[in-house]
């Protein structure tokens, strides 16, 4: 049986996370593509601003009617810009895919904290569901709402949530470095590459807006930081914790994803270059007296971000979760 | 109708463009892999290397009587040392794509000059196919052996071979600069991050092997100077020549490869980013008082490599010719 | 005796060749920084801005009246910004090293044509010496302006001009590869780190700026290309030429700077690791049937631009010519 | 009253720390170079492995016996493989500065153990000095051995002494990340251009050889992760600590090193771009509910080794401590 194809608009897609969304659906075999919006790139064809892409679409802008025949649409904006948008396409009965913050959180107060703006649909919080694909499919396949994970908290909680969850791990710290399309699409000084490249740097010190996101889903206090690598993509974490028991916190770690094609615990201490251009999140321990370190890498832009929103898409659609999603790492 | 898939082996499998061809092979949808020999990995498995590779093989060496059973293999050993192995496979009755330059010359004395060696099976130049794709697809889909042709040679033929076929190209200079991958797998402190970060230089002026390989398709002399780039894929080349019609020439460059998935013509000067990590070559020129400045790029390793070697069995099997092939290229 | 410094001001201090004229003058052993001037800046104090810079000075602007005060003022504002301000300071009698193309040209008309613009004091350029140090010694020392060269410009000239100058050399073409602080400091996602690092174009091919300025003072025709690596410093050029007369063409070059402690034939094809970080230009050459092609590598920041700069004012100050400028270049 | 120079040999000067030690030394004004040894170089003149360099030496080895006629050797090779030539030079009477860490530790037992090598001049250890030069100074004006520290320790204690010593800080975890030049000259695939453009990773998690040199020299036990990043030079420490009292903190860091030139509180979060080529250390802190942080960063080729032991040259040598050490970073 020749199964028909799924209808999939992407708002906000001239963004590095829009951008990759396209990609992969453009080239996904389960999907047509029906809406693709950019006000940067509004009545140019996607053809001409991608030649390699295979898409016949021209970008419009997000009032696009098409949007309302999707099945499904992937809303890429910047935090709190896309929140309202979100709302109406819930309202005309589109299921979601928001990769912004907007929707992620439980306790909408430590949203509008974090964020510093009020909510304009906090009815929808409660509908949402965190798409943390390995941990909540079940609620994902019927969700009208998926919100995207955040790609240092990815890294962070597939596999810290499994040690949480067991009581396994306290006094968590996460030392995280991310590649520069992590910042977004920028025309900023500090973000050229005479700025960046030979040069390293922490940020945000007890302050990002990805520490509450880690907290809330860990359910325990975790200290923070983030840091600068001159490489275009990828985020490798260095999580410290204390633990009572370090040999079945490894047992845990071990054993917390055996059958998935996207998240895995390898005995090798695991590199950006392992999982650049997957959709794969690795993860290694090591123990010493009552202390774990775990080192985590994902590709931000795929398993942090375009790449579980079209993971979550599969998911909501009943595909086979892996269609379309690289697994291409060489060199 | 489901078609049965094509039997593929792949000798010397570490090799920079031995494990693209792996990469590539192990995700294509109408292969099956049969073989894998790598004298670095004999006896491991492929997962073990690549845990993100969907391959149960184990790596053997190139005796593999597996190898025998392959519809067609491909040889990607240094140069002059396939050679033989070739020819065993050809005797046995495998069809062979090979990536090193042993079978690309027509004349056997050219290749014995640049290579310094006695080509130990000049039979077997007679029916070797040279694998440039788009220009000599006929022969291809036929041949016993494939000789696939190198990264600096097919950035310069694609779009200097429709010129100099038609008369309007003389004096060629090609100023080419290459990735680090180019240079294949070393342990040499010459191709250290140390060595080549920040850097930039030129190398084998007026003696690089792939020289005589464009003078030979090409049928015109032709200047040579490659250089290496701190990127670790790609190349660019700049090529100048003198031209009798400067817009007749810009005519049949614009015309060359109208249809063609992975060779194009743009109006945009070309980056190596609009080709990374796909199978795609893409050139544009400018003309001034009957100069003409063609830039050609491509990705070294598939265009240039493996993707073409996956490109020339696509046609050899009568696959369809991008079938597993990447067309992503995002950031 | 012990000699009193020279009085130094710098107009443009933030762009990069201003900031890097400020380091090497703060770190002058014969200089006394008078006034350094910086829109960006105005009212900062330079220490805040560089930590590790002895300065006491805080920026103000171009108006300034210590200005007036200082034996030798840099200015390193772009192009036909400044040509006002260099006619008023040398009118107040203070001499003048100008790092923009201003004051380059012999022909004014050409100048005008190439930059689009009606130059405001045609008359300073009869007064105004080019600064290729190593070539017009003698007039630099006693010139009130000093039109400095441009990057890619002194990459060409110091080897070409003695070829040229002995008819060694037609037919020239230049293909540059320069850093990406060769574009000056960017607020542009075009030279953001996502859109540079693993990345080489080309641009401005038969248009740039820098090939006028070549063929006055080559006094010949050339094709110049130039192309963007993702490295922060460093020029490297590989020109192309026809000789009549290899062996001496060879020897001119050898024999073309046998004292200089900044230019230099090397026997080793040069990279531009040899000469980052220091104010040296290093050439080699290769021949071949009646064609030759010379690869020459300087420091764009340094001999391309503020490190001439100062050489410049060594001369015109009657200084050691290496005063205060770095030859430090390991990893 | 002119000074006479100082003799200085240097024994390795082809590794990377002692060819730094090689350029700082022979444009460094109060030194008259002696004797340079390197195995790899023997019998070949500086100037032709450095052009740019101003020396007339040729390299000898180890058993060249003009370093017994100078006033300080510098000995820069591997751990234990100069332990007895340091031996030997300072029975000869030769005042030493040892870039390795055989002499560093006060505990000879841990020495042993973390190299897992007997030492061969225990009595030694005894009479050398740490040369931490901003904490140690009257110790070192007068040493005869002086054990110069290593890369990442230098980086850990210079901001956390202080704080140690006041009892300021426990529960100390030191994440730092270093440039590739920290692993040395190496001819292998691992620390290829390829393996490690764009990459990143941790090694020796619970297991580096500074582990114990830093918790020696703080007093206090230790968790430290080393990481390698894809820039040449340069460390950024990352380090996590409880207080008890953070104000307090605060102004013990603030006021740690005021009048130090290599050394340095700053508000700002420290780049890595902020000391590159400078012999620096920089750092800064934030607290919150009672855990503190730490940024430090230093060039591991400059204040991490070389330049630390020039600077520690100069004050045995009754110098100016900043002659010859260059503060020079700008782009």
């Amino acid at each position: 049986m020749k199964r028909s194809k799924i209808k999939v608009g992407i708002i906000g897609a001239n963004g590095y996370a829009g951008a990759e969304v396209l990609w992969l659906t453009a080239n996904h075999p389960h999907v047509e593509l029906t809406a693709v919006t950019s006000r940067a790139h509004k009545g140019k064809r996607v053809a001409d601003v991608f030649p390699a892409l295979p898409c016949d679409l021209v970008y419009t802008d997000a009032d696009d009617k098409a949007l309302a025949n999707c099945d499904i649409v992937f809303v890429a904006l910047p935090q709190t810009a896309g929140a309202e948008i979100v709302g109406r396409l819930i309202d005309a009965g589109v299921r979601v895919i928001d990769l912004s913050a907007d929707y992620r959180f439980d306790d909408v107060a430590v949203y509008e904290r974090t964020y510093s703006v009020k909510h304009p649909r906090p009815d929808l919080c409660d509908i949402a569901v965190y798409g943390l694909c390995e941990q909540n499919r079940d609620a994902i396949r019927t969700a009208k709402l998926v919100a995207n994970p955040g790609c240092y908290v990815t890294s962070v909680l597939l596999p810290m949530l499994p040690l949480c969850k067991a009581g396994l791990a306290t006094d968590i710290i996460a030392d995280s470095k991310s590649g520069v399309s992590g910042a977004g699409r920028k025309s900023d000084e500090a973000y050229g590459f005479c700025a960046l490249d030979e040069n390293f740097k922490a940020y945000g010190i007890f302050g990002h807006r990805h520490a509450p996101e880690m907290s809330e889903k860990l359910g325990a206090p975790i200290i923070f930081t983030p840091h600068l690598l001159p490489v275009k993509r990828g985020i490798l974490s260095t999580i410290y914790f204390n633990t009572p028991d370090p040999a079945e916190a490894k047992r845990v770690l071990e054993n917390a994803y055996p059958d998935e094609p996207f998240a895995a615990y390898g005995q090798e201490l695991p590199e950006l270059s392992f999982v650049a251009h997957t959709n794969r999140c690795i993860f290694s321990a090591r123990f010493s007296d009552g202390r774990g370190i775990v080192v985590s890498v994902l590709d931000n832009l795929l398993k942090g971000a375009a790449g579980q929103a079209v993971q979550n898409m599969n998911i909501m659609a009943g595909l086979n979760e892996t269609a379309g999603l690289p697994l291409y790492a060489p060199v």
